[in-house]
């Protein structure tokens, strides 16, 4: 078996992207896609209106990709990995219904979220549908181990959302709490994804969880890396907001770095604006400031690629073909991409 | 097989209530409690605090009572119905804490409500905790067919919520449209729980509908009387805010009636309050006064008393026990209660 080409590779190579993993899934992700938007269907027409909204509004499809990926890496030859990628997207755009009402968020890919359109009651509601809709289909499907992994990151994902309430404001939020929160607010359906298309496939227990580990290992350098964007140039040039996170009060990486290497009079200045929440219209270019000049956005990048290569070194298990360069490649997207 | 006393018999009776069911089925609800506190435990604390403020806030636990109450009677003798019912609880919690963000509202059943206490956002994300829960219950159970049947109540309840949000403040929404919303948000649950307990004994098909159709017309039944109550003084009576359905300009059966037998000026005036939402402080006593007048309040709780006797002749199929007679006064109850 050929060794896993590492993420560090990319500085020399063209960059990476998430084509070649298109090109090879694009007939099953045509069928899921197909599937979203047939299961989003209600007699009630608000909820495919609002569901559609959020659905089509260009995601990069990443977690029932990794479904299908694994499933096809597994050499799964049948259709269930179509519905439970459906299923899989569902869940993921319930939770994204729900968290633009609790960030109070306006703007999702540079388009009104469902909640500034339609207001937070329908968004609240249509993300319980999806969710329901999920389960729907899992039963359909039939898998009790689906079930079972599927509900319990959906608990997860709840109780890395509540935890990051808590600790937001929390200038003394140490990095162990931070990544506890998005191992599972993202990271774990990013794992769960993964596990299932092999379980599917009915593969031994290494592989699944070598599948995990990448979904997970992904799912961090994922969450790292968005959490980085907030603060970067990068950013508002793709004509995304930038400084979500620090007028929501969210301790992130970054600021968590800058913080633990400021002076005095920085971590009063960090105190101040993520604490108190008291945010003058220039706080936010002296905090990219600060944590340009600690360097925290290289220290989060640093991390990011870090779990990109464990999520790489997870694939070693598989033989090299086509698919499992695709997702090595889709490691390295995690680091470089610009959204 | 007995005929089964009609609810007509209460007038003669003393007042019905739910003591009988809590009688037989305490050892049961006692494990169900003891359950939901052990399976609301979250690593967040937040969590079970939240969840626990809503969860001992003294709900009737009607819809877990259903599920024992039908394995019970299908002469069931495992516990299975016990995680179930605690499943059945935890669906319930998850729409109450989402309905009351939804609904604004910062008062249930006389204490503050979780979104009052807590803000929105952990509401928010503890329902979806609940929820989640709910399904991991059911996933150690292991049936596909309970999944099946609380997955489909579940999107069917969104569907309901959804629908009454898009008929507010439409005074030409039709009974037949209401009915629609108060059998998918309400009743649905309703005969879920008690067809479940139906499934795990592994009953004819008969019985698992029977069941189901008591808990739809008891679910119809108590959705009309808790919509009257809300223009009712009895429910002022017991400290209960009066009019809050009239505030949020729902269209409910006692308004349907009062619209329809209205003046063109009484017209104008519900035209004006509910889908203008130009309400002034007098409004409530005027609302209050034609729906009375017009016998709004008594032609809900005649069509109220229709569906509990439906709801009491689904059980002739089975015999008469003290348990079955136990859910005929529950049908009862629904129609005489005062909260």
């Amino acid at each position: 078996m050929e060794p896993v080409t590492s993420t560090a590779d990319k500085l020399s190579a063209p960059a990476a992207s998430l084509d070649p993993l298109f090109q090879l899934l694009g007939d099953d992700l045509i069928r899921v896609n197909r599937l979203i938007v047939e299961r989003m269907h209600s007699p009630v027409a608000l909820i495919p209106q609002l569901a559609g909204h959020i659905v089509s509004a260009g995601g990069k499809r990443l977690r029932p990709m990794l479904t299908l990926a694994a499933a096809r890496l597994c050499g799964y030859r049948g259709d269930r990995h179509i519905a439970l990628a459906a299923a899989v997207e569902f869940i993921h755009t319930a939770t994204l219904l729900h968290d633009d009402v609790v960030d109070e968020s306006a703007l999702r890919r540079g388009r009104d979220t469902a909640n500034e359109v339609w207001g937070n009651k329908p968004a609240i509601l249509v993300g319980d549908f999806l969710f329901s809709r999920a389960f729907q289909l899992m039963v359909e499907d039939g898998s009790l181990r689906v079930l079972d992994i599927l509900s319990t990151a959906s608990a997860v994902i709840a109780e890395g959302e509540v935890q990051q309430l808590v600790t937001a404001n929390d200038t003394s939020t140490t990095e162990a709490a931070y990544l506890e929160v998005i191992e599972a607010k993202t990271a774990a359906l990013f794992a769960a994804a993964a596990r299932i298309g092999a379980v599917i496939s009915d593969r031994p227990d290494a592989e699944e969880d070598a599948l995990a580990r990448f979904g997970r290992n992904l799912g961090i350098a994922f969450q790292l890396i968005d959490d980085m964007l907030d603060f970067s140039a990068r950013q508002s040039e793709l004509g995304k907001s930038v400084g979500d996170d620090f007028r929501d009060g969210k301790i992130t990486l970054p600021i968590l770095i800058a913080f633990a290497r400021g002076t005095p009079e920085e971590q009063t200045f960090w105190r101040r604006t993520l604490e108190d929440g008291d945010q003058t219209p220039d706080d936010l270019d002296h905090a990219i400031d600060l944590i340009e000049r600690h360097g925290a956005l290289d220290e989060t990048m640093a991390r990011a690629e870090a779990y990109a290569t464990k999520a790489t070194d997870a694939l070693q298990l598989f033989p090299d073909t086509p698919l499992r360069r695709a997702l090595v490649e889709t490691a390295a997207f995690a680091t470089t991409r610009g959204f």
